[in-house]
C-alpha cells in the first residue's frame, strides 16, 4: 500500500506548486462583489481538488483572491479558468487590473494610455489625493499638480468658485465641487481635474449634510463638469481615505468610457 | 515566612499602580536622544525599584518613555521627577509636548496659541504635508490650504517661482523652496508659509542631488524666506514622510524661537 498509494501521493503533493491571482475591485461592495461571483466562492470547490477563490477588503478596494494547488499546467489552466469566471461574474468594468495595482496605479495607467493629464482640487482631504497619487514614481508624467483649498477664501481666489454659490450652497455642495474642478481644469491647463468636498468629521456635520457627506467634481477639457454626492462612512481618517479613493473611481469610469455605472455609496448626482 | 514576608509583598503588588509618561521628540536621532538621557536609561535603575526609562522611534519622533511602578503617591513623585531630568537631559526645545502628541498636532497647537495661519507649497511631497495637517479634527482654525506643485508650469504660474531660477538652479534648490514659500505666503494670506522640493526617488537622482535631496522652504510676514537643505535616507515613502516631519519640524523651531538649531539630517542653509 505504501508504495502503491502513500508513495505516488506524496510524490504528487512534492511536485505541486500553488497558483494565485488577484483581481482588485472598486466600485462594488464586498457583499455585492460575493453575490456576483455565487457559486465560484463554494467552500467545497477545495475538496474537490478546483481553485478556490474568496474575498479580502482594504480602503474600499474588493479583492477576487483565486488560488489553486497541484501540478504546474493543469493548475495554471485552471485557475485561469477560474479568473476568467470571475472577470465575468464580477463585470471587467469594476476590475482595475491583473495583480495587487492600487486604484491610484490604475488611473495613472490609463491616463499614460490616453495621453491624459490630471489636477485636482482638494478640501476635505487636505492633500491625500495627492498624495495618493505621488506616493507613485513617475507620478509626475500625467500628474500636474493641484490646490488645497481648506479655507472658503481660497475657493474663491485660487480657484474661482463663484461666492454665490459659497453663500447659497456652501462649501459642501455639487455646485462648489464642479466649480472647484472647473477651476483647477482652467488654473493646470490639465486634460482632467478632480475636486473634493466634504464633511469628514467629528464637527461640522447638519442634518441636510451629515459627517460623511462629500461631493466629488469632475471637470474634462471640453466637457461640461459634474459632480457626485456620496455617503461615506466612518471616522475623519476613513471619510477622507474613502473620499479620496471614490474621487479616482469616478475618474476611472470617465476613461474607461463607463460614466453610465454609479459607485458604491453614491447618493446623488 | 509566608505572613511576614510573602503576604505583605502581595498585598503591594496588588496594590502597585503603573505611571507612565511618554516625551516625543523631533529633530534629534535616535542615539543623540539616549546619549543626552545618559544614565537615565540604565538597565539597573529597574532593580533599585526606580522608575524607567526606554525610547522608541517612528517617522522620526523619538518618543522617550518613562514608567514606574509601586505604590501611586510615590510612584507619581518618582515618575515625575523622572520626567524633569529627562526633559533636562533632551532640551525642552526638542520636545513636542507631553503625552502622544504628533508633530502636526504640536505645530497647529503652537500656531493657535499665537494666533498665527499656515499655507503650504508642496513639490516631491505631493498633498502629503497638507494632508497631515488636516487628518488633524479643527486645523481649519488655523491651516488655510496650499499648492501641490508637481510640474514646472505650476510653480512659476501658481506660486510665481521664477523661470531663471528654474532653469539656472532647478526646482530643487534653496532658491526654488524659497520662491515657493514666498508665493504661497503671497497667494494665501497666511501668516507662515512652508514649502517642499526635493528627489523622493527612486528616479531623478544626480551627483549633485542625490536622492532624499530635500530643501524646506519657510516664509512667515514681514521676514525673508528662508531655506535649509536635508539629506534624507529611505525609499520614496520615506523621504516623502520624512520630508513633511522636517518641514513642520522647521516651522516649530520659528514658532518657538528657536531657529538657531539644527534639525537632524539637515546639511545646510
Amino acid at each position: 500500500m505504501f508504495e502503491s498509494e502513500v508513495l505516488p501521493r506524496v510524490r504528487r503533493e512534492a511536485g505541486a506548486v500553488v497558483v494565485a491571482r488577484v483581481l482588485p475591485v472598486f466600485g462594488l461592495g464586498e457583499s455585492e462583489v460575493a453575490r456576483r461571483l455565487d457559486t465560484l466562492m463554494d467552500r467545497e470547490r477545495e475538496a474537490r481538488g478546483e481553485p478556490v477563490v474568496g474575498t479580502t477588503a482594504s480602503q474600499g478596494v474588493v479583492s477576487v483572491r483565486i488560488r489553486g494547488r497541484g501540478e504546474r499546467g493543469a493548475t495554471e489552466a485552471a485557475v485561469g479558468e477560474v479568473e476568467r469566471a470571475c472577470i465575468a461574474g464580477v463585470g471587467r468594468e469594476w476590475i482595475l487590473g491583473s495583480g495587487e495595482v492600487s486604484l491610484a496605479e490604475c488611473v495613472l495607467g490609463l491616463l499614460r494610455e490616453r495621453g491624459g493629464t490630471l489636477a485636482v482640487a482638494e478640501s476635505c482631504t487636505g492633500g491625500l489625493l495627492g498624495s495618493m497619487l505621488t506616493e507613485i514614481a513617475g507620478a509626475s508624467d500625467v500628474f500636474v499638480g493641484g490646490w488645497v483649498t481648506y479655507s472658503n477664501g481660497m475657493k474663491a481666489a485660487e480657484l474661482g468658485v463663484p461666492e454665490e454659490v459659497l453663500s447659497a450652497h456652501g462649501a459642501v455642495s455639487g455646485e462648489c465641487a464642479r466649480a472647484m474642478a472647473a477651476g483647477a481644469l482652467r488654473g493646470s491647463g490639465a486634460g482632467h481635474a478632480l475636486s473634493i468636498t466634504g464633511v469628514a468629521g467629528p464637527g461640522g456635520g447638519s442634518e441636510e449634510k451629515p459627517v460623511g457627506t462629500v461631493w466629488v467634481g469632475l471637470a474634462s477639457a471640453g466637457r461640461e463638469p459634474v459632480a457626485r454626492r456620496f455617503a461615506l462612512k466612518g471616522d475623519r481618517g476613513n471619510v477622507r481615505s474613502w473620499a479620496a479613493q471614490t474621487a479616482l473611481g469616478m475618474l476611472r469610469l470617465r476613461l474607461i468610457g463607463r460614466e453610465d455605472l454609479a459607485l458604491m455609496r453614491q447618493v446623488e448626482g
